[in-house]
């Protein structure tokens, strides 16, 4: 259907999709990822499946809901047997490669279970969720007195820094997300009020323009078609942007802080809580906005200048003729709004993603520049990557569907009528405050163009918005009376959306088309009296043969 | 805590509950199965959770309800990476072999994905449900003009019937599952009007010793702990009995038909297609039950005398001293109930079966003999076996319960409120009949002790039955509006069960407390503000740390 011969998916972590000029930030440009989108098609209501990296990504990757393939929270290891994109698209002729991050966790005890070693090719697919990699780096290597978060964490990327002068055990620390004062004193980033610091390194060895040079070293060598997942670790947190970009953008640039006084003190418990602990405080706090969010956006900027830089790449290479680009982000991250930091709840803010996808091909030439309000899942894209691939649709498995169609200006709309995100906080400090069971310990968000549910276990009341006349959802109406019929519907469409049945997936619907138009093929026939009441090539299997009395048979063993 | 050191756990098909005289059948007479059930808890309310063959077993095997291994359908693979009670109990400890049918249709596709050779001990295992096998035989080895239904179906009982003389290529079909007449022909059961007859086979070479001589051999052999899944085909059709049983029963013996003309005049819509259909309006004739019921009714009877055999046999061989036995089913049949045949749908005849589990161990002491109204579902099952080996209980994965403390004396219930039933029909005519798609053609039964909900995809309506007062469930009290309150709390159950977190399952319980209850161990600190608003050992790998001024590495580089 496409032309696109490759897929490059690129994908910035807890990139909000507001801090974007394309969708409306009004004094961080973003020149070069503004200029990407008018050559393609921007989606304005494209949502993640999990505000939490490693949730969402597993969505992203398998292409299915995390009620679907169960790894609801970061480092909860995807189970052996879920097929992911890598899979369907190697099956279809193109390669699936990962440069950068994806958050995986192996299913180790599964693999065991079934004798698969993590060193051979299957092997390291299923521990990769479905990837070859060129380079592994979940951007992250935090230490603790348990030890490492993540023992193979930014390995590459800290030989790289050692090698290029930096040294010590952990420069990923040291100098990409630290500061330094007068008497060579780290200033960790860990910290949020050295997020106004400068990152004590050379720009072009920080994490954003390494990880967008392994990309392109990758597609230097690589024969394709290929899909080449780039996924690079800023901006998430820690904060704090290397020079020049630590500079760039002061409190006059930060946009005001989206929360009311009533919102905080009628607080559902849940989001209360949220609110309450250490995340909500702090980004709550003036002085804690005023240091991160100038460096979030910082790292934006920087984000958008090595975009330009990898484009210029595709150019000159002749690359962008026959390669996709999608980007887009995990989830977004408060900030401050709605009194929380981070991301773990459903507002839209984390929810919704950028989503920005060129398609060389000259299908999609007619929808170049445009914004679609089609509500968009990140889920959609292993089926879109396989369309293009050629391979055939698998809605048996992928519960997202190709934006192709929207690409190519055959369809305006996807064919759902809502999108769904959901938070299982089983593994939480918020679980333990609540005093809720690990079993129940989840929120789920179910949005229409116009309305948002949120959800949650626990016996917790839900909550309620207008998107169209509230689009900041700080007015929760679901126990206003007027909207009874709203919630109702709402909640018509969650539970329709639990009763799909998506662990049916080692049958294809055309199989399911053939069993169910199939009559007695292979003989077994239900509820026939005599051979007349079936059709002849049927009935003469069971007709016209012929046995011994078995009182003979015995008689002849004696 | 059971000082049972084996299981025998034993499944006879498509075996209604209510025809065993500990259930109450008037004229069917099961002496040794009701010993067996006076030794040990006889369980009065125990669901299958898939009224069809292989749905319903995959629940069984797995502990898992269909809606979480999507096994939905006889034939549907279980998906490569779905643990099963195989996989549970080796690590227990306790070996777990099958001898007989499971329907288990392996996921080659996915086997083929992770390079797992069907032919290795982990392939075999994951082909067939997790069990090592003795000997496999689905007990069915129909034939059409596209082939067999099962090209490894009765393979061994077919061997042993030519060893024993019954010559030709199927001698399954034409001795135990035929009639001969004067001349010689074959009167195929798979005709209901050839139920009548008598099978033409020697009684001790039909299926049902066979398969219990195959299950001594296992035992005999066995080192242990294991268990052993006897699972026998019949009374599972063809109806047909060999003599004597052929001829023990008659007119006078059959139970009446329950249905009413109210039912059938008023059906919904699904039930009225059931009741439509080949197999309805054949089993509501009642030359139909004439012919089969008799032949069903004789090859129950030939069970009960074989389970005769089977406990004495233990007796003699000390085996009942450490062996748990478990005799159940895994679905009903209609035989006419409800204007109905065979066990599509969710009335109790065919949702409900017997359940009959003997403990040796001196803690079942207080509860031989009993009768427990426990709601109880097969998927209970694999947590008993698991609790037997001395395993450690995996909430996380099973979805059952173990019934230990019921048959110890503990307990009197389990802690369900509910049991759960699903039918998914997609893969039949009755879908294209009703012109429901793939993802809706299905069914769930929700019931408590006093009421059965039954929800339909597709948009129908749904069924109410109040199960004391109306134990035949005839009266459909869903549009009955003295019954609205009721039938919203039984969606306020099934919402919840749908929301379930059943796919989370590489995680158990333990890790999440261990999760939720820790704080910053391995150094990801959020929301930190400054150093001092975190533990001392912690903050301490990110303080005291020097660096170079990353210009001053530059310039070295130079």
């Amino acid at each position: 259907m496409a032309s696109a011969k490759n897929v490059l998916f690129l994908m910035f972590d807890q990139l909000r999709w507001d801090y974007l000029s394309c969708y409306g930030h009004p004094h961080l440009k973003t020149p070069n990822i503004d200029k990407l989108a008018a050559r393609g098609v921007q989606f304005d209501r494209a949502y993640i499946q999990a505000p939490i990296c490693g949730a969402s990504r597993m969505s992203t990757y398998t292409g299915r809901y995390a009620n679907s393939h169960g790894a609801t929270w970061n480092r909860i290891p995807l189970k052996v047997g879920e097929p992911t994109m890598g899979d369907h698209l190697r099956k279809a002729g193109m390669e699936c490669w990962l440069v950068g991050k994806t958050h995986m966790q192996a299913d180790t005890e599964g693999l065991e279970r079934l004798g698969i070693s993590p060193d051979s090719v299957v092997g390291s697919r299923i521990a990769e969720c479905g990837f070859d990699v060129f380079e592994r780096d979940d951007g992250m290597r935090p230490q603790g007195p348990d030890g490492f978060y993540d023992e193979g964490g930014a390995v590459a990327y800290n030989a790289y820094l050692n090698e290029r002068g930096y040294s010590g055990d952990n420069p990923w620390h040291d100098y990409a997300n630290s500061g330094i004062d007068e008497d060579g004193n780290v200033e960790s980033a860990w910290f949020l009020a050295n997020s106004s610091k400068t990152a004590n390194i050379a720009e072009e060895d920080s994490e954003t323009p390494y990880m967008m040079r392994r990309g392109m070293a990758f597609m230097e060598q690589a024969k394709g078609p290929w899909c080449c997942h780039l996924s690079l670790i800023k901006p998430h947190w820690p904060y704090i942007a290397p020079a020049p970009y630590a500079d760039m953008f002061g409190p006059q640039d930060i946009v005001p802080v989206v929360r009311t006084q009533d919102e905080f003190d009628n607080a559902h418990p849940i989001l209360k809580a949220c609110m309450s602990n250490k995340l909500g405080t702090s980004f709550s706090r003036e002085d804690v906005r005023l240091a991160v969010i100038p460096a979030y956006m910082g790292l934006i900027k920087q984000i958008d200048d090595q975009v330009g830089v990898l484009v210029k790449w595709l150019e000159d290479t002749g690359r962008m003729d026959d390669t996709m680009i999608v980007l887009t982000s995990d989830h977004g991250d408060y900030l401050g709004d709605h009194w929380l930091g981070e991301k773990q709840f459903l507002y839209d803010t984390s929810t919704r993603v950028p989503l920005i996808v060129y398609d060389p091909s000259p299908e999609a030439d007619a929808t170049r520049g445009t914004i679609s309000d089609a509500l968009v899942e990140s889920i959609d894209l292993p089926a879109t990557f396989l369309d293009v691939a050629g391979g055939e649709a698998l809605p048996h498995i992928l519960e997202g569907q190709s934006l192709l169609p929207i690409l190519h200006g055959q369809a305006t709309e996807t064919t759902r009528d809502y999108v769904i995100c959901e938070y299982d906080y089983a593994a939480t400090q918020l679980g333990v405050h609540l005093n809720v069971s690990i079993t129940e310990a989840y929120m789920v968000m179910l949005a229409t163009k116009d309305w948002k549910l949120m959800h949650f276990g626990g016996g917790f009341r839900p909550m309620l918005f207008d998107l169209r006349n509230d689009p900041n959802e700080l007015v929760d109406l679901a126990e206003d009376p007027t909207h009874a019929a709203t919630l109702d519907q709402m909640y018509v469409h969650l539970n329709a959306w639990y009763r799909r049945p998506s662990r049916r997936t080692t049958i294809s619907h055309r199989d399911f088309e053939v069993m169910r138009s199939s009559s007695s093929g292979t003989g077994v026939v239900l509820g026939v009296v005599e051979q007349g009441d079936i059709e002849p090539e049927v009935v003469q299997h069971y007709i016209n043969r012929k046995a011994r009395p078995w009182q003979d048979i015995v008689k002849d063993r004696s």
